[in-house]
C-alpha cells in the first residue's frame, strides 16, 4: 500500500507524562519522515468506546495510507493480542480490545492481523508499555510502507465491544446520549438514516429527562440564545444543544452522568 | 503569494472531541505537505476577544507566508460570512465575526475576501461544521499556492470588535485586565508607547483593587518573593505579576472574575 | 553533529496562552525544516525537577542530533545563564537553574556551554522571555547544524539541583514518591538495579503508609480489579498502582500531597 507518511496517535495517557513523548521519539527514530497528527491525549482513562468512537468518526477524514495508533490498554501484557488493521486504505494499530470495534463494524472487509514479528518490535519489551514497544514501532514499520501481512498471521476473531445501540419500541425510538462535547452539545448514538427511516418524513419530538423539543433545527441560532433544540449536527447523528449555552448544564446533570441517558424520538402528530 | 507551507490553528474545541483531528485530516488530504502548528484549542467557548487577542499577538513570529485559521464560531450557519485576510504576507481564515478584528484594526492595508467559491470547499457542506468544510480546505488551497483572490469577492465592511480601549481621564490612566496567563500574571490593554507618552519620563504608580504598586520593575525577580511587582512584558503590556507567586490569588478574585478589572496608572511625584 | 532536524518542547507555559505558539513561530522562521514536538507544556508552574525528569526520561527515545528546549525559568532576566548542552548525540537548551541536572549527573561527559554569542538570538531580547528570544532561536540554529561551541564559552559549574535520593537504613531500603501520572500511579525514586542489589534475590515487601504490599507483581492484571500492586515499570522505576483503579485515591491523599511521600522496602522472611 502506498503510505502517507502520516501517523496519527490516540491515547488516555495526557500530556503531563513522558508516555506520550517516548511513543513519538520510537516513531521518529525508526522513520525520521513520520509526520505526527494527535487525535487525542485525554480519552478517559481506560475509556475504551470513547476512544473507538473518536478513531472511527476521524480516520477516514485523512489521507489513505495513513496509519492510527490508538492505545486505551488497561489489560497490558496479560493474554490480550497486539493487532494490527488495513480497510479503506488506512491501517491500525493497538490492542485487541475492542477498541477497534467500531470500525470493524462498520467495514466488514478489515483484514486484522496478530502482530507477532517481534523484529518490528523494540529489542526490549516491558510487560506494561506496549505503546512504546510494540504499536509505536509497528506504526512506524507500516508508515514506511511494510506490508502488515508481514507482522503476524490474520485472525478473524478481534474482540467486541459493547455499543449501546438505539431501537424503535412502538411508535418510539430509543437512543441514549454517548457523548458530551467541549460545547456542552449532547451527542447521541441515533443516526439521520435510521432516524429518516422512523419518521417516514414527520418532524421528530425529541424528550431528554423532563425536556421535550418539538422540531429539528438546522442551526444552532434557529432558536433564541439560551434556548434548547435538536439538530443533526455534522458527524449525521441526533444532537441536542442550547444556542450559546451548554446543553449539560441546562438538563442539570453533569458531563459524566448524562453519557447514557436515554433520548426518545415520536413522530410529530 | 510564496508560501511557507505552515498552517495554524487556534479554535475553541478542545482537544477530547473528533473535530481538531476532522480538520487536520481535511487539510493533509488536500496539502499532504501542509506543516500544522496549534496555536491554541483551549480559547474559552465563544470567547472570540481572546482568540483574536491571540492571533494578533503571535501571527508575525511566524514565516511569511502561513496561513492563520482561527475557528471560535457560535454563529456557524447563520448569515454571517467566511472570511479570508492577506497582510503583512500573511494569510487568515474563519468566520467573519470579529475574530480578525484586532488583526484588522492594526494593519489599515489588510484585504478582505467574503470566501464564496464552493470549488475550495469540501463537496458537501454541513451547517455546522464551517471550520472542517470550508476554513481547512481553503486554508489547505492556500497553503499550495492558490490566490486568495480567486476565493471571492473583496469586501470592505468586516464585522468589527469591541475592543475595550484604555483612555486618559484627568491626572490618571485608565485601563483593564484584559488576560489572566497560565503563571497567575495580569496582562493590561496599557501599551508601552501610549504608556510613555502619558508618563511624561515619570514612574508610574499602578493601582489595582486595593494594591498600590508604586514603581516598574524589570524582572519578577526585581522583588522579594511572594511580592506584587509590575512592568511592561514582553509583548509591551503592562503587567501586573507576583515573584515566584501568582497575581490573580494575590489580588484574590477568580481568573474569570478578575477580566475586565480597572487597572489605574498614575505618575509618580 | 549530523542533526535530525527535531525540536522538542518542554515548558510550564500551557496551552492558552501566546507563549509556546511564539517560540515555534520564532523556530520555523530561522528554520523553516525544522520539525517541532511537545514533550509537554503541561509541568507545574516553576517545577524544576518535574521539568528535569521528564526531559531525563525521555531524550534518549528521540534520534541522535535532536535538540531539546526546556523552560522552566522563574529566574529569567536575573543573573542564571543561558546555557546548551551536549551529550550522547543530543543537543539541549534552557536556563542553567538545575533543569538539566539529572541529564548532567547521568552523563558525567556532558559539555556545556554559557550562550552568549548574541547574533544567534534574536534582534530585541526582553528581559522576561528568552524562551522566544534565546532558547528559540539557538535551538533553531543548533538544528541547522550550527555548532554548540560557537555559541558561548565551555563551563564546568552548572547549576545543581536537589535530587531526592533512596538509601538503604539497617534491614529497610527507604525511597519516595515522586511523581503521580495520569492513572494515578504513583512512580519512585527507587530504581531496579540498586534494588536487585539490596534485594538479594529475596522479593521486596513494600510499604506504603499504611498499605503493605507482600511482592512484585509484573503487570497490572496480577491483581484483582480494585487491589493495590507494586511493580518495576516500564522505565525501571518501583512503582505502586491498583489494577483497574488509581493508586492515589486508594492511598487516600491528593495527588499534590502524595509527592514525598516514604515508602519502605523490605526483603521478604
Amino acid at each position: 500500500m502506498k503510505t502517507s507518511g502520516i501517523i496519527t496517535l490516540l491515547t488516555d495517557f495526557g500530556l503531563s507524562d513522558p508516555y506520550v513523548a517516548m511513543m513519538k521519539g520510537v516513531i521518529l527514530t525508526i522513520n525520521p519522515d513520520a509526520r505526527l497528527v494527535d487525535i487525542s491525549h485525554q480519552i478517559r482513562v481506560g475509556a475504551i468506546f470513547q476512544a473507538g468512537s473518536l478513531i472511527h468518526e476521524t480516520f477516514s477524514y485523512f489521507p489513505r495510507g495513513t496509519v492510527h495508533v490508538a492505545v486505551v490498554d488497561p489489560g497490558v501484557g496479560s493474554e490480550r493480542r497486539c493487532i494490527g488493521l488495513e480497510t479503506e486504505g488506512h491501517l491500525f494499530v493497538g490492542p485487541d480490545n475492542g477498541i477497534f470495534w467500531p470500525v470493524i463494524e462498520d467495514h466488514k472487509e478489515t483484514r486484522i492481523v496478530h502482530l507477532t514479528t517481534e523484529s518490528y518490535f523494540l529489542p526490549h519489551i516491558t510487560r506494561t508499555f506496549h505503546g512504546r514497544e510494540v504499536f509505536a514501532p509497528v506504526a512506524a514499520h507500516l508508515s514506511m510502507g511494510i506490508d502488515l501481512q508481514m507482522m503476524g498471521p490474520m485472525i478473524e476473531d478481534p474482540i467486541e465491544l459493547h455499543v449501546p445501540m438505539p431501537k424503535k419500541e412502538g411508535e418510539t425510538y430509543y437512543g441514549q446520549v454517548i457523548r458530551v462535547d467541549n460545547f456542552g452539545n449532547l451527542i447521541t448514538n441515533i443516526r439521520r438514516p435510521e432516524l429518516e427511516i422512523f419518521l417516514e418524513s414527520a418532524q421528530p419530538v425529541t424528550k431528554i429527562g423532563n425536556l421535550t423539543i418539538k422540531k429539528l433545527a438546522h442551526i444552532y441560532a434557529d432558536v433564541e440564545e439560551g434556548e434548547p433544540l435538536a439538530l443533526i449536527n455534522s458527524s449525521d447523528s441526533l444532537e441536542i444543544a442550547v444556542n450559546l449555552g451548554r446543553a449539560d448544564r441546562y438538563i442539570g446533570v453533569d458531563s459524566e452522568e448524562i453519557i447514557g441517558t436515554v433520548v426518545k424520538v415520536n413522530r410529530s402528530e
